[in-house]
């Protein structure tokens, strides 16, 4: 669709802007300019000033850097939240995910990426050392480390813990193994020889 | 993911408008808009302004009601093409379809969709009227209907053909049949069917 020749500039350069944007092709791209020309001017421009907006005015908490649309955000200032756990995880899509559960009364702490020197991240690109100062400064019990299971992961963890090494504090990995109700013959085998060695004491809230 | 707790309401905002866009769920749209706050502020800028300028500026060809930047399209002004005849579509999209062939030199006109009495659109929906306008006003020499072959597109197809009836100009549609390259017994029997009845002479050039 390369040499497509648009009838106007202006949707050429419409469905180029949107072609940018990942898992977004020309053709996706121009069914979408032509969908918001469809639509009043004034929803048209409600949908570009959302976008400039949110780059303009969005700020990052200054406690876990998750984005946030005040200082500190509201999982971090919320009373009822208790500070003493706190979640390591890589970006805010993983506290979104995280939140949906229910399961989590902590806080959190966005890295905003893993160690990958092939991308060229270090651990000074990452929010690793304001970690370190945060749990060194408060009253943390348990750091539960909550990244990909990929060899960057795995690295960032290693680092993370040894970082943490002669602070009092629990460091916790999320627990890995046959999701509920997945078949065991259809589960991979590093996942479930994980759930064999990592097994844990059978009771009856379990299985609820 | 209708109960999602977003971190930020600048971002819920964002994710909202992206997510009424066709075929895009919440889940993508987060992906999207995340995508964009790594972007530099110029870009975000200039993917927001490129949508808000399209519906503000963007015009529709006086003669043929596509979409241009000028009065009269690139298309409908072009002394190297032949106004003796023109090709019926229902979107801009059919159009960029058949210029990609390079195998038209003539006009369009398009409708702008087809009649569709269950959505409400009727014939003066569409620019059925000026079209009409448009054959008697000057030396058409051929109509070529390019519908989609719905019942829709069957029934603006004999709509139009009525209306020209009156006038001296050929109708013709575009070949139904079997695709280049495509075989005989994976074609469905009604497009088969339409390829033996509408069978043409064999020449050289076909088969290049």
């Amino acid at each position: 669709m390369g040499n497509d020749k648009y009838p106007s500039k202006l949707l050429e350069s419409a469905v180029e802007e949107f072609s940018k944007l990942p898992g977004i092709g020309r053709k996706t791209a121009l069914r979408l300019v032509l969908h918001l020309l469809r639509q009043d001017q004034s929803e048209v421009e409600a949908f570009g000033n959302a976008v400039i907006q949110l780059k303009k005015e969005i700020k990052h908490c200054t406690v876990c850097h998750n984005i946030s649309d005040t200082e500190v955000c509201s999982i971090c200032s919320s009373p009822g939240r208790t500070s003493s756990a706190i979640c390591v995880v890589e970006s805010i899509r993983d506290v979104m995910s995280i939140e949906n559960t229910h399961q989590f009364n902590g806080q959190y702490h966005v890295l905003g990426g893993v160690i990958s020197p092939m991308d060229g991240i270090g651990p000074n690109e990452l929010e690793i050392d304001s970690l370190v100062e945060r749990v060194r400064e408060n009253d943390t019990a348990e750091v539960i480390l909550a990244l990909s299971t990929t060899m960057e992961g795995d690295t960032t963890n290693f680092y993370i813990y040894k970082k943490l090494k002669n602070i009092e504090v629990r460091v916790t990995t999320i627990a890995r193994g046959v999701s509920v109700g997945g078949e065991l013959e259809y589960t991979d085998e590093l996942t479930l020889g994980r759930s064999i060695v990592n097994r844990v004491t059978y009771n009856d809230t379990l299985s609820q």
